[in-house]
């Protein structure tokens, strides 16, 4: 598979890297960004895929986060795939922010049109990371974090992959896509309205299916802003917390006064979940 | 004067605030942004200004610096002003990137049209540090710092005012502004051809006329990414290094091996200037 480098900037002493390529998942032309730490030059590091919400490509984590500080520190990867395919050709793909371009919802879509293409879900946990492996010098020990749609993105990633992540964390998830309305716009238009099919894509009934399976829990960090507009209608911090405490799933939730759903919200704590990682990573915190 | 606040968002404990007034200096509404440490809510801060580059507002080092980890820790205030003022209604203002509209070169303009508006001077060093202390929980002892075309600013508004700030930093200033193309268009416009009103806006000049009027030496600190593309054409760092050399000028010159211009580099040793500042400040660091 041939990778064609768009740009590489020197950061915290690292390697910022853009990287476009073929993807088969995705049928088409995908770019993503990669981190590498001052120790990658020496040695493989462990990666942290970080999963970005609506609207978004590689570049607002990259630009907004403030996570390269840290992660140079830690020697710890972090690889931010898009959100969505670009251009696929989807009938409809640039309607709306909430559907096609930019909310690919990290599923594989089973429907017409969006089937074609639109299938994050194996380019996130399949294909990205055996290219990545193969071209840096980057271990396949990794953790997986998000934003909002990508918060849900890292949860299902996590939940349907036991011990593939060392940990997974999100902030300001959407923890049951089946039952509010961006969700449901998504799973509606890539799986279908038989609302059965959803669950397989859904924390919610991931954390309980799981239980009901015995898989060993997963490390799980949720992080959340008080004043995040979304808070209740779209992103149901409680129901997953409580969900996680009937069923005895154990869960990091950290709830904080007064902050919103933007990136300034997520560099505020980006610190504190890297080194999360940091430890169920093995590394040095 | 009264102050219109346009948002407040949460980070690192404190509060960064947009907000919009009618300047005297610029002849029109004008918008900055002002971020308050946690220490803020309890007593007055001492403040670091930053003047951004060619292009900019204030949001490109609120949302891409990732200072405010740092500042909420040190307990500095960050006052972020725009680089222009906006829809002067001077003819021209919006033709070139480099002048009018995110082009004030911190001067104070003396040939019409500009000169109606365009008088960043008086609007960093004086107007908007009256309404700063008058409003918000932040004293007058104060540093400056800046990137390129507001590497500039700061270090002729320091130069300029000799004890009014703690000290001055800045990340690839343009050093010699009537040595260089873009200092040459915008001097040209905003003072007239007779170079020799010129050089009272020229930060190499005044490291001269400050050290012949026996004026005590400004602390500051100039740092350079080796890797910067405009580095020989428009910054001129060695130029500026060789002239505080001559004149025994104390400088700390730090450049930085393989980085850019970007904000990229920029965040990689923000937290290093902070600390500069804070120690000259009489923070604890």
């Amino acid at each position: 598979m041939s990778l064609n480098q768009l740009s590489e900037v020197k950061v915290n002493g690292g390697r910022l890297l853009r990287v476009e390529h073929e993807s088969r998942s995705c049928n088409g032309n995908m770019t993503f960004a990669v981190f590498l730490p001052p120790q990658a030059a020496k040695k493989e590091v462990p990666a942290l895929y970080w999963l970005s919400g609506l609207t978004c490509n590689d570049e607002n984590f990259s630009q907004k986060a403030g996570a390269f500080t840290t992660a140079a520190e830690l020697g710890m990867a972090i690889i931010m795939p898009d959100t969505s395919p670009r251009d696929a050709g989807v009938v409809g793909e640039d309607e709306a922010y909430d559907l096609g371009t930019g909310a690919g919802f990290y599923v594989n879509a089973t429907q017409a049109p969006w089937s074609i293409a639109y299938n994050m879900y194996s380019y996130v946990t399949e294909e990205l990371p055996a290219l990545i492996t193969a071209n840096y010098a980057i271990s396949d020990q990794a953790a997986i974090s998000g934003h909002s749609m990508g918060g849900h993105g890292a949860l299902i990633c996590a939940l349907k992959n036991p011990g593939k992540y060392a940990s997974v964390s999100a902030f300001a998830p959407i923890t049951s896509p089946s039952q509010c309305p961006w969700g449901q716009k998504g799973f509606t238009a890539y799986l279908g309205s038989d609302e059965t099919t959803w669950s397989e894509w859904d924390a919610n009934q991931l954390v309980q299916s799981n239980r009901a399976a015995g898989i060993a829990p997963q490390a799980l960090l949720i992080d959340q802003g008080s004043s995040d507009p979304f808070y209740a209608d779209q992103l149901m911090p409680s129901l997953f917390a409580s969900t996680c405490e009937s069923l005895a799933y154990p869960l990091d939730y950290r709830e904080r006064e007064g902050y919103d759903h933007s990136y300034y919200y997520i560099s505020s704590f980006i610190a504190e979940h890297l080194r999360y990682h940091a430890k169920h990573l093995g590394l040095t915190v």
